[in-house]
């Protein structure tokens, strides 16, 4: 009998409805004859709701403080999804993060899981028990306190049971009904995705298709564990996030010409652009920059360093970053100025990102200039272009993105027959 | 330093105005000197709330997961208070039951503290931080599980952690200025008790008094834990409940003809009466009904058995009990209708008991008298008595629960010159 780890997020388990709904799905998968193990989200809203409580109280709360605050949200949610099971007639045993031996650094509000150990799970299913875990938790090796793992950190919570677990498949149940080629909500013929790889996974997903969680990729390639992203609200297959690029006895890599040589368009217009203008072009002016960044715990995702002009040597160091991050960038970097010696700075959040990726395109010159075609023939202009082995990014004026998706994604015939997406409601976490 | 023992129920934190209250409270405590841990209730009426949403998702949830799920309500709240600590400039850590070291027996929703190992509240307290512990909640000794104590729950937890840590008082903050002569609801003219003793203090949270929970005060009687009864809403000294009505050293023993007879006159407005009708009277019979109750977990409170009918040979037995057990006792009784041979059950919710307590009625004979008159000459028909040493109770109408209090509180010469009581809000848990 295999063992298979479930996902829901808080979309799929807003109210008691939902959570019925949820129990009805997990009690099918237990009496096809698996042993099933749950890691649940909070409830709709409600860590939003914790947040704003925490944020009337003390505007600065201690980090322990806020990951025990929220980690309630899960707790809410497991009971009730177990409780639910119990009314249909099996038994659930929920457990939290900590007691499902999900062990992390000490890293408050984004901590990383260093090992699982699941003894009560495993005993729970020697019973016959179906397992409910709080997903976004764990606690810490050293100090044994309270830890979460940051936005989305359920999608990691599931991945890493399923390691632990050694589970035939990893099913994120979500609000949509698997990856698309792009966001259905902008493109309405986008095409549902059978199969995806995960290095394919993790660039749509570092280039903002918000279905998966970065980090539940890395952690389901690292340990080959197969994910199964699918909708809650119906019972289609989903997308299969499996094999490597790399590996020649996978689908995608074995058949390249055959396969799709894009994967999808992502989109995302959480980031915001950094200009530092004037910067002297001599050595190890653009480290003492992003070091400075970095002691700062800034993320920082493109950057764009222009030729300097002759006459001046001068150049011009673009980067972006998440919104949420500019303050502290920009405070961070006009500290440095007389040490730098650079003239100004400039800040725009009103930029999108555009990326296009598919492992095909290593073997297929021209789809760079397809892309910015494109976007040229769509009247959008190019701010900032960086590429990797199997995407190609490119920073638009946030009114352009939803118009540069559109015209990428008929420009490489993704566009299905019909309208296939559906989008059932918000997102979980 | 002396340690503190703060407790602080639902209605002391119904919101973040309230718990940034109760966080100044708690920091001056400490910056008086004393070391400070804290049992928080759930947040105002949370506690309904979670309760709400498993009867949607359940009508009959299993007690580990309606145990899981209840006790995120003081999960938030403690954090919530630590944050507000925080914010005033003092460190606080707040710790789940099981991580403060509360260990009860494995009975879901009503479990028992069998041990409290406070290693990890030491710790803390020695690196100078505030403790803020949830109350109510606790985990099972032998198979780890998350237990709860039941209602009140939080004011036991106050005072084992008082025990365990050694510490001078156990403060129990609360909606009302201290323990009364009476329901300053109902009687405006009740005085607040300076001191009263653990004895009585039991039999007046046995008898309908709510300001303490009846378990938390068994528990300081036995480790001789003084309790500190406050509002949390004002400054002024509570009641403090300490000393034994035998103890030789006891202000109440030594002095009792300075004391006051009586402490108070408790009501109770929460249970139902049934009387069986007609039962043989022959050996056995009132065993037989009385173990077929206590089998169905039925707890009794007054009995009363009236001599039998010579004629007849036949007896009325009566008894009270809690509302909510009267369906499961009235169906339990109709199935021994055959076996025992009464002729009929009669049951009736319209009732009320009134208490009059006091360790000084011990070595004052006429007390009985004294109340019946009272309540005579209010109108107030009796419908049941029953007496402990330094208690009588009555049963009566429910619509005369008010004058009966009220007739005997003036009777007793309970009443103060002026109003002192105020009633700040709801009560907690």
């Amino acid at each position: 009998m295999g063992i298979v780890v479930q996902k829901y997020g808080g979309s799929s388990l807003s109210d008691a409805d939902a959570i019925k709904r949820v129990a009805r799905r997990i009690t099918d998968a237990k009496k096809a004859g698996n042993d099933v193990v749950v890691a649940v989200s909070a409830m709709g809203d409600s860590t939003d709701e914790l947040l704003d409580l925490a944020a009337e109280v003390s505007p600065l709360p201690p980090a322990r403080e806020l990951d025990m605050l929220l980690t309630a949200g899960e707790r809410i949610s497991m009971a009730l999804v177990a409780m639910a099971i119990s009314d249909l007639g099996l038994t659930a045993r929920s457990f939290t993060g900590s007691q499902a031996g999900v062990i992390t650094d000490d890293v408050h509000g984004k901590a990383k899981i260093l090992d699982v150990t699941p003894g009560r799970i495993r005993s729970a299913i020697a019973e016959g028990h179906i397992v409910i875990v709080a997903g976004f938790q764990g606690v810490s090796q050293q100090t044994k306190e309270i830890t979460t793992l940051g936005r989305g950190g359920t999608d990691t919570t599931a991945v890493a049971l399923a390691a632990a677990l050694e589970a035939d498949v990893c099913e994120i149940y979500t609000d949509v009904d698997g990856v698309f080629t792009a966001d259905p909500r902008i493109v309405p013929t986008a095409r549902k995705l059978d199969k995806v790889t995960y290095e394919e996974m993790l660039e749509l997903a570092a280039s903002g298709a918000k279905v998966l969680h970065l980090r539940s990729v890395e952690y389901a390639r690292r340990h080959n564990i197969p994910i199964h992203v699918r909708s809650s609200f119906s019972t289609l297959e989903g997308t299969v996030v499996s094999g490597s690029i790399n590996d020649p006895d996978s689908d995608q890599s074995e058949a390249t010409m055959e396969a799709p040589i894009i994967a999808g368009v992502a989109h995302d217009r959480s980031e915001a652009k950094i200009t530092v203008v004037g910067v002297p072009d001599k050595v190890g002016e653009a480290a003492a920059i992003f070091n400075a960044l970095a002691d700062a715990q800034i993320n920082i995702d493109m950057i764009v360093q222009n030729v300097s002009a002759a006459a001046t040597n001068l150049t011009d160091i673009s980067f972006t970053l998440p919104h949420s991050d500019g303050q502290t960038a920009m405070t961070t970097l006009a500290s440095l100025k007389d040490r730098v010696g650079f003239e100004s700075l400039l800040y725009d959040e009103k930029i999108g990102k555009i990326s296009l990726i598919g492992a095909g395109m290593r073997s297929h010159p021209g789809i760079s200039a397809k892309f910015f075609t494109a976007l040229a023939e769509a009247g959008v202009n190019i701010g900032m272009i960086s590429t990797s082995e199997i995407r190609i990014s490119v920073i638009v004026d946030q009114d352009d993105v939803d118009r540069a998706v559109q015209a990428t994604h008929t420009a490489f015939d993704l566009d299905a027959d019909e309208v296939e997406a559906v989008v059932y409601g918000g997102t979980g976490r």
